[in-house]
C-alpha cells in the first residue's frame, strides 16, 4: 500500500463507527490513509508528536474526530500547518452535539479547523480528497465521477417515485 | 499579478468588511486571489457559472461567505468538486449567527463545506493557504513562519504583563 | 387527472414519509399536484430547470421539503417568483431540527420562503390549498368545511372525556 | 384607492417600523392593502371580528406581525381559511427573537401560518404579492421585474468592487 | 360533587396523560375541578366562551396545557382576569419543548400566564391549590401536610441508602 | 397603610429597576405590599426566615425576582406553601436570560413556581392581583377595568395609525 | 472506615446511578466519603444543617448532584465556605440538560460552584481527589498513576485498531 | 512575596480585564499567585511546560480562562493532576459565550475541569481560595469573614431600600 497521505485520528475508539466512514470514502477514491486513536486529553504527548511529525511523515491533510469538549482537532491545528478537518461527534454524554460542534468550529484567528457537519466523517473524507484533487487531476476526475453518481442516485429515486404512483 | 488561485466570494457587498480579512491574509502570504460578490438568492445563474468554471479558471479553493439562511457555500460546493470553505457571517438580521453557522455547516453526505468560525474570514484565508501549502513547500514555509509569529506575539504579551506587575 | 397546480418536491427520497402528508391533504381537497425528488446539492441543474419552468408548467405553488442545511426551498425561491412553501425536516443527522428550520426560515430580504413547522408537510399542503382558495371559492368552501371538521373532532374528544369520567 | 386585498396587522403600534416594510413593498407593487393594529391579547374580540370578516371584506391574504409570545398570526389562522403570513418580531423583551419565531412557526397540524424570517416584514409583503401573482399575470410580471432588479443591484456591487481594487 | 373551582383544559386529547396529573393532585387535595378539551386553534369560539364565562361559572383558577405553538394559556388569559396557569407540553412535533415553553412564558406586559415546568401539570395542580390555600386555611393545612410528606419521602430514601451501603 | 398582602423580594438591589414594576402595578390596584432584598446565596438564613414567617405575617403571595442561577424563587417555594411568583431577570452576567428562566421555571414535581416572562415583573404584579381577585370582587373589578384600559390603548393606536395615513 | 473527607449528596434517590460514579472513583482512590440524599426543595432544613456542619464534621469537599432547576449545589455553596462541586444531571423532565447545567454553573459573584460536565459525576470524584491531592502527596501519586492508566488504555485501543486492520 | 500557590493563566492578553478579577480576590485573601498568558493554540509547547512543571513549582491550583473554542483549561487538565478551574470568557467573536462554556465544561470522563460561570473569574479566585481553605484554617477563616461581608452588603441594601420608601 502507498504511503498514507491522509491521517484519520479520533479521540476514542468509540468514535470508530463514525470515523470509519471517512476511511471508507478514501478507500473508494483509492487515496492511501492511516487510521488511529489519538486522545488530546489522555495522550497529549502522543498528540504533540503526531501533529509535529505529520508533514514530515508525508501526510497532506489530517482528519480529526472528537465528541463533547472536543479539543483534538484544534490542538492538532495548533501544532501543524497542514490543513486539519474537524469532525464533531455526537457522543453519548454530549449535549445534543452542540458542545462538539462549538469546541471544534469556533477556533480563534490564526488557527483554522475545517469543520464538517455533526457526525459528518464521510464529508471529511470527501473534503480531504477535494484538497488533494486541487493538485491531482486523477483524483479530481474521480470526484467529478462521484458527483455524477450522486446525481444518478437522485434520478433513480425520481424514477422509483414515478413508478410508485 | 498572477492568475488567482483562490476565489473569495460573498453573498452581499455588506459582507466585505468581514471577507476582506481573508483577502488580507492571502495578500500577506503572496497568494493571488480574486474577490467578488456572488449571491445565491439574487444571482443564481452567476453562481452556477462561477462554480462550474472555477476549476477551469485556475482556482484551487473557493472561500464563500454569507449570512442568515446562508446557501452560497453549500450551493457552490454542489456545483464544483473544488474544496469550498464557508464563512458564516453574523449579519444584522441573523439570529445571533446560529442561522448562518447551521446552514453552512450541516451539509448532507456527499457535499462537504469546510466551515470556519462565525465571522472567521481570516481563518478561511489561512486554511486556503494551508491547502495550497500541502503541495507548495514555499507556502508551507510561510505558514510555519506565521505560526512562529503568533507564538512571538504571545511571548510579547507575557513580557508586557510581567513588566506591568 | 388534471394538470398539477402544486409541485411537491423533496431533497431526498427519505423525506417521502413526511412529504406524503402534503400530498394526502391535497388529494383530500381534490387539488392536482405532482410529487418528485429534486436535490439542491446533488441535482442542482434539475433544480434550476424545475424552478425556472414551474410557472410555465402551470404550477401555482411549490412545496419544498428538506433537512439539515436545507437549501432547496430557498434556492427554488431564488429561481421563480411563484410562492414557495418550505418544510423543515428533522432528518437523522440534523441537530434537533434547528438546522433545517433556520436554513429555510431566515431568507434574506427579497426572496421569501413561506416556512411551516418542523415536519409540518400537512400544513404545507393546507397552506397551498389556502393560496388557491383565495381565488377559487370552491376550494375556499372545502377549507371551511375542513375547519369545521377540526372543530367537530375536538368536540368528539370533549364528549369522550366526559364519558370517561 | 382600490379595495384592500392584503390586510397587514400587528400586535402593537411599536411593531410599525418593522411592519411598514410590508406596506412599502406592496405600495411598490401597486397592490392595495390596509394596515392596522390588532392585538390578540389586548383586543381579542377585535381579532375575532377581523379574521372572521376578512374574506368577505375582500382580503386575499393577511400579514400578521407580533413579538414575544406571538399568538396573533396563529389565532388569525384559526379563525379564517385565508392564507396567513406570520412575521416574528424581535421586540425589546424578546429572548433574542426565539420566542416570536417558535410561537408563530410551530403551529399544529390543520392550521398553518406561512412564517417568514425574524423581522422579515418586507419578505411577507413580497410573499403576499407572489400569492396574488399566482393568479394575476400583471403582478407576476412585476415580481419578475423585481427579481431582475435584485440581480442588477448585485451586479452593481460587483462593478463597484472591481473599481475599488 | 361540589361545583368545580379549578378548570383544567388542554389543547388536544393527546395531552391528557400529562394533564391528568393536575387532576390527580387536586383530587388528593379534595378540590373540585372540571377537565376538558378546549383548542385555541380548532375551537376558538369554544375557547372564547369558556374563558369569558369562567368566573361566573365559579372557577377561581384555570389550568391550561398545550404543546408546540401553544396559544391556549395566553389566549385564555387575554379573555379573563382569573389567574391562568400554563403547562407547556413536549408534544411529538415540538422542538424539544422550547416552542411550548416560550409561547406560554413570554406573554406581553398586561396579560400574565403563571407558567410551570415543561410537562409540569402536577405542579400546576399544586399551584392552583396554593392559590386557593391563600384564602382557605383548610387547603393551606393540606398543603403543609403535603410538604411534610415530601420531606418524609426523602428521609425514607436517606434510610434506604444507608441500609444499602 | 394596610398590612402587606404581597411580598416582593429580589436577589440584589440591582434588580430594583425591574422589580419596581411589580410594585407600581400593585400600587395602581391599591393592594398593600412590601418590597425588600432577600438573597438566596448571600443571606440564606434571612431567606429561610422570610419564607417560613410569610403566611403568619399576612402575606398571600410572594413575588421573587432573580437573575443568573436564580435560586431565590424556588427556594422560597420550598419553604412556604404560599403561591410564589418567579421573575427571571436578565442580569449583566446572564447568558441572554436563559439561565434565569430555566433555573426558575424547571422546578421539580411538588414545589411549583409560577414563572412569568423574562424581566416580566409587571406581569408578576398583575398575577398577584389576579390571585387576590379570585376571592376579592373589588380587586376582580379593578382587573377587569384594567383589561378594558388595555383594549382602549390599542384602539387609540388604531385611530392614531388611521390618522397617520 | 476512616472519617469521610468528601460528602456526596444528591437531590433525589433517582440520581444515584449517576452519583454512584463519584463514589466508585473515590473508592478506587481509597478516599473515605459519605453518600446520601439531601433535597434543596423537599428537605431545606436538612440541607441547611448538612452544609453548616460540613466543615466541623471533617468534610473537605462537597459533591452535589441535581437535575432540572438544580438549586442544591448553589445553596450548599451559600451555606459553607468549603469547595462545592456541582454535577448537573439530565433527569427525565429536564430540557436536554440545559436547565441543570445553567442553574448550577451560572452562580453570582461571591458564591462559586465548581461545575463539571452533564452527568459528569465521575469527574466530580476525580476533582475532589485532585483537591485533596494538592496537599496530600500520596493521593497526588494515585492521580498520576490514574492518568498513566488512561494513557495506557488509549494505547491499547491503538494496538487493537492496528490489529483490526 | 511568597512563592505563588495559584497560577492564573489566560489564552490572550485581551482576557486580562476579566482574569484580573481572580487576581484581585486572591490579593484580598493574601494568597500568593502568578498571572500570565499561556495560549493553547499559539504557544502549545509553553502550555505543555507550564502544566507539566506546575506542581513542582509549588502551585496547588491552576485557574485558566479562555474564550471561543476554549481549549486551554481542558488541555492543562490533561497535563497535570492539579485541580484546574476553567473560566469561560465571552470574547468578541464568541457565539454569546456558549462556545466557551461548552468547550470548557463538557470534558470527558477522567479529566475534570472545575468550571465557573461565564466571565466568572472572581468566583474562580474564591474557589481556589476555598480549595486552599480546606487545609488551611487561616484561609478558611478569611472565607467565612468574606461570606459575612456579603451578608452585610445585602443588609445594607435592605436598609437603603427601607429608607428610600
Amino acid at each position: 500500500m502507498d504511503k498514507p497521505q491522509i491521517g484519520i485520528i479520533m479521540g476514542s475508539k468509540s468514535d470508530l463507527p463514525i470515523m470509519q466512514q471517512a476511511a471508507d470514502i478514501l478507500t473508494k477514491f483509492e487515496i492511501p490513509f492511516e487510521l488511529t486513536v489519538v486522545s488530546a486529553h489522555r495522550t497529549p504527548e502522543r498528540m504533540f508528536t503526531y501533529a509535529k511529525e505529520a508533514r514530515a511523515n508525508g501526510l497532506r491533510v489530517i482528519i480529526a474526530g472528537a465528541g463533547g469538549a472536543a479539543h483534538l482537532p484544534g490542538m492538532i491545528a495548533s501544532l501543524t500547518s497542514l490543513p486539519v478537518i474537524g469532525v464533531p461527534i455526537k457522543s453519548s454524554n454530549s449535549i445534543d452535539g452542540w458542545d462538539s460542534v462549538l469546541s471544534i468550529l469556533q477556533m480563534p484567528g490564526g488557527v483554522p479547523v475545517a469543520t464538517v457537519a455533526l457526525d459528518g466523517a464521510k464529508n471529511a473524507g470527501i473534503l480531504a480528497a477535494q484538497i488533494l484533487g486541487s493538485f491531482n487531476p486523477e483524483i479530481a476526475a474521480k470526484l467529478d465521477a462521484y458527483k455524477t453518481s450522486l446525481t444518478a442516485d437522485v434520478m433513480d429515486s425520481v424514477r422509483d417515485m414515478e413508478k410508485g404512483e
